[in-house]
């Protein structure tokens, strides 16, 4: 059984207001010596064991692309791990 | 210079609807073979220069607890890289 585990995050270059509105919010509590924050989604994704590795990944991907991120802005990237059902 | 990224999730028991939700829009769009989803938020920190790894990972495990997530609820994970900068 797969098993993938998914992070989305903003390309480089474009603004999430989020990450730094969180930034900025640690400077007011007293966090001192950060230099950026980035903020993104992670998502873990089950397989049922009728897949394939290779169909898994393809899914993955695909998900990813037309429904996990937004391509214009963000990127994503994953990693499959296999798991004992 | 140091950099942490960390993933942070429901604890298991706690019911995500946001996960929920995902999972049953990618069935109704015909995505199958998908057994469960859980979702998370990601976030990379990146330390100034001044921070010993020591440093680092005390600030990135108070931060965690105490601003990133809620301990009640949420579970979260964390790695350090050291980076050129």
């Amino acid at each position: 059984m797969w098993k993938a585990k998914i992070v989305v995050t903003y390309k480089s270059g474009i603004l999430d207001p989020e990450a730094k509105t969180i930034q900025h919010a640690l400077g007011n509590l007293g966090y001192r010596h950060i230099e950026n924050v980035e903020a993104g989604r992670y998502f873990v994704i089950d397989f049922d064991a009728s897949l394939s590795k290779d169909q898994a990944e393809n899914l993955t991907k695909e998900m990813c692309a037309k429904i996990l991120s937004n391509p214009v802005i963000q990127k994503y990237s994953y990693n499959l791990e296999e798991v004992n059902s």
